[in-house]
């Protein structure tokens, strides 16, 4: 599979990609090399890395928590000063090994270490490799609110090994199917139409054309003033929904795809209500997402805590929510202001 | 006076620069002005700030309490808990003002939160006036190592106003001193003349130089990979000393000045031995300092702690100290490699 160039850095596939990496360590001639795993991808994941990285150097696991919850300020300073103590300087190089917490979380770790050191991205769950791969996006959590805290920074490179999703579960793989549907609403209709038949799909190929997407929308717009904002699309929602699920201690989490999922949903309608997004296609897209995740029924008595949480939504300004919706698939308009009578009623509408 | 144009942003001075800031505010149409204070700058510099500068956006007052002991992450949480709070978004605008602490501090807060937001400083203390004007560093500390966690990020403007010094002391003056003398050793011999003689000296004109030497050192190596190292004569032994002397609990802090007073006359002393610095001006050097500075003497069974702190330097790579050394006034040499026996000596010198 050919590499694909993001905006500064080129994602690398399967195989070639561990030549790609031996060889950036060796032109780099890193004084030291970190790799940051949790207790999962370290016992699935690196015993694989390692066996196919070629090189010289003593590389040091830096091992944390799995887990969103440990997606934040505490867990970056411990990581600080275990880099600290094992001797890193501003040629260390931080390979980050796992889904998007540690992708996520190690690039601004690194990103922020002595004000910068190199950091190589390896996304081991299939949301990881088509969200996170590129974009620069890096960040952690403030209490609930999700990335509050983050940097736009650029990896070295970014390896993606679809082999790692064998060391993943069925609901970790359909959460990262929420982002590929994203896609394909938004930005290739073919995309989402493979995955509405559902025959034959190989994902190394989805993965592929997922990452192509991402990257075309982030070369065009990399600081998210326009365009970019189409990728978050079902987000807006659907952080709002991840972060109440997260914080409500007798209720079990979404993944992050079960509720974009359901954000997806509900923002096809209010699409249909404000921009006329046909009724048709609307239902095309809660029957797919039907299809593929148990309904998950949100509570009438909910409805205002998960508004509260829309508040904090990164994209606002001046208070205000701004939702990206739809004209038609392909289509979008940014900026929509939506009245809450309409986002309940859009949560009424994925409930019934 | 005139302004100065750093890399990507204005310094601007006294009275015209409130008027600047004014007119940014009114172009950029931020959302919501906050402005970081500590308990002082509060109490002596936030009324003449406030009766400045015209326009009718609310502003947010957020502080922190002062002293270097309080530039860590824990602070940053409060902080970004307190903007989150108070309805922060990506169009505010973060006005830090206060010494190196608020202004490196604010400037990593304010490009972290939600993956940027403006913000312009207004130091406070004569040491950030003339260090941390321009150069775009921002950082804390991570336990006693100074500054360890940081990006590079450039504010929208900086304002100088030679009217907060009156509400500094004395030793806070002397601290940003010893900065002065480092550009005029380093790069402008008269410079370090006019302090030798001391006469007559406009403090506005010695910031005015100083801040145009460093802009015009950063210009040229704006991430510090040859030139602007010379900004660290002084600094690798003086950050040692200092954040030895900030983790002993008996013995009272130095400041920054003090600290790099000291190592820029082991430096000196080191040069000599290394690189044939004249002995003569070694002793002119050291006579400069000890004009303005008390000595502090270096405790021998303390050497080896300060030592150890040297190790973990920024600039080190492969553990190895890299010192910016002298060949002339003016004329430097980029890492040299020190013996330790070498470094104790020039403590020693300094005792004498």
């Amino acid at each position: 599979m050919k590499s694909i160039q993001a905006v500064s850095y080129p994602v690398h596939f399967q195989e070639k990609a561990y030549e790609s990496l031996s060889n950036l360590i060796v032109q780099k001639n890193y004084s030291t090399i970190f790799i940051l795993v949790d207790e999962n991808t370290f016992e699935h994941c690196y015993p694989k890395f390692i066996s196919k990285l070629i090189t010289d150097k003593a590389i040091e696991v830096i091992e944390i928590e799995s887990g969103e919850i440990n997606k934040n300020l505490e867990t970056c300073i411990g990581v600080w000063n275990a880099i600290t103590e094992l001797g890193g300087d501003r040629k260390s190089l931080l390979i980050t090994l796992g889904g998007g917490v540690i992708t996520d979380l190690g690039g601004f770790v690194a990103s922020c270490f002595k004000r910068g050191i190199d950091f190589v991205n390896i996304p081991t769950t299939l949301l990881s490799m088509v969200d996170a791969s590129v974009g620069g996006k890096t960040g952690v959590d403030l209490g609930v609110l999700k990335n509050q805290i983050g940097l736009f920074a650029n990896p070295e490179m970014v390896l993606v090994d679809t082999d790692y999703l064998t060391t993943v579960s069925e609901r970790e793989i359909k959460s990262g199917t929420a982002e590929i549907i994203k896609y394909g609403i938004t930005y290739d209709i073919k995309l989402f139409n493979q995955i509405k038949e559902n025959k034959g799909l190989q994902i190394a190929d989805l993965i592929f054309r997922s990452i192509e997407i991402k990257n075309e929308v982030v070369l065009q717009d990399p600081k998210e003033k326009s365009l970019r904002k189409i990728l978050n699309f079902g987000h807006t929602l659907g952080h709002a929904i991840e972060s109440f699920y997260l914080e409500s201690e007798d209720k079990e989490n979404l993944t992050h795809g079960e509720a974009i999922a359901i954000g997806m949903v509900c923002e096809s309608y209010i699409s249909n209500k404000l921009l006329g997004f046909k009724i048709k296609k609307v239902n095309e897209v809660k029957n797919v997402i039907l299809s593929i995740y148990d309904k998950t029924t949100l509570l009438k008595e909910d409805f205002g805590s998960i508004i509260d949480l829309l508040k904090h939504d990164k994209k606002n300004v001046n208070g205000q929510v701004n939702f990206v919706l739809l004209n038609d698939f392909e289509n979008h308009q940014l900026d929509c202001k939506v009245a809450e009578e309409l986002i309940i009623e859009s949560m009424e509408f994925y409930n019934s």
